[in-house]
């Protein structure tokens, strides 16, 4: 199977699409081409015009939402990719993705919200997913967003 | 204008001048060149000694409040690019900014504070500016600043 | 002295080994080599399979127990990358780190915290440890953990 294909499974998997426009709000790109490299914005779990995953994990969203969340940010983060560096398949590497999870006070499972998208990465886009990773848990997201996803690829 | 014009015109807005040194607390550099990157550590909205915008967006400061704080950040970090890299003009793009905001639990508008040191950037250096961008809403800030933003620009 | 040398001091100072397998969670890689760039995985302060500073800086842990957090996040990275990249000599600067600093709502000193991972990467790498810095104060860690850490260094 191609990364397109595996990438379309996923989608299907989510029961979303992403091959339209990804919108994003504010006066900024959504990816930025730099020499090698190429940087996306934090993405959050939009589908359309909705947030489809609110609240702070462990408070108004489950782990398990907040994975799918998580899920959601990485599949517009490549369909993002997709339409500004070319075929999945030109994706070398991913230096850095950062993972913010909104989190309830107790709520300490940041790296097991952030598996959730680096399982996906490695599903679509295999060796070629390699990457750093930071998760942390913060206060706010905008639009009251469980979770914010941003990367940085090599291409 | 040239850049140079833009970004006094922006100080007077602001009513705050960036021409003197500009401090920073700790043992690190506020700005290092890596190849055709700078490097600009997180800049709070301290002027002089001190810092003018405090406490947390939607508690203790008013979204307009933490707008100008993030418009001093940026203003902040342009004083060391100019002061490290040369004219404002050599600043080609900015692959990656990030905006850390002081939130209060139910303050979920990060996306309008970042918008204002999105939009000044975008006034003093004009296309150069292109950016992406993430926001999110955190716990507490050094010093108790409302906004701080880090970024790296191509040069 | 060397580098390692000067490690070895450090790691006796906190009454810990570095030089066993530094473990990570999750499915991704804990260092990714991008051209003359060493990109580090967000580190906790686990030595072995325990996290040994947990909690909120200003509430559940104290200043000085954050900033011993934050050089055991320092010293896992400078292991990382030794086992990756080489001799510690082998770095030249370290473009950017940024430090999460777990926060009780009014804990300000970020900066204070962020301090002890600078000062040690100085006393260990000499003036390659030139760095631009980000400290914010987080709701949550992974783990509980009170500050995590993320760098990139050039080689």
């Amino acid at each position: 199977m191609s990364c397109e294909e595996r990438f379309e499974a996923e989608a299907a998997a989510l029961g979303h699409r992403f091959d339209g426009e990804i919108r994003i709000g504010g006066n900024y790109v959504p990816v930025l081409r730099d020499g090698h490299h190429v940087y996306v914005s934090g993405q959050i779990p939009r589908v359309g015009d909705v947030v489809v995953v609110t609240g702070a994990a462990g408070e108004g969203a489950t782990l398990e939402m907040a994975r799918t969340a998580a899920r959601i940010c990485v599949m517009r983060a490549l369909a993002l990719l997709r339409a500004a560096a070319g075929p999945l398949e030109s994706i070398k590497a991913i230096p850095r993705i950062t993972v913010y999870v909104q989190s309830a006070p107790g709520f300490t499972q940041q790296s097991e919200v952030a598996d959730a998208a680096s399982d996906l990465l490695y599903r679509v886009l295999g060796p070629a997913a390699a990457h750093t990773r930071t998760s942390v848990g913060v206060q706010q997201l905008p639009k009251n967003a469980t979770v914010e996803v941003d990367l940085v690829v090599t291409v």
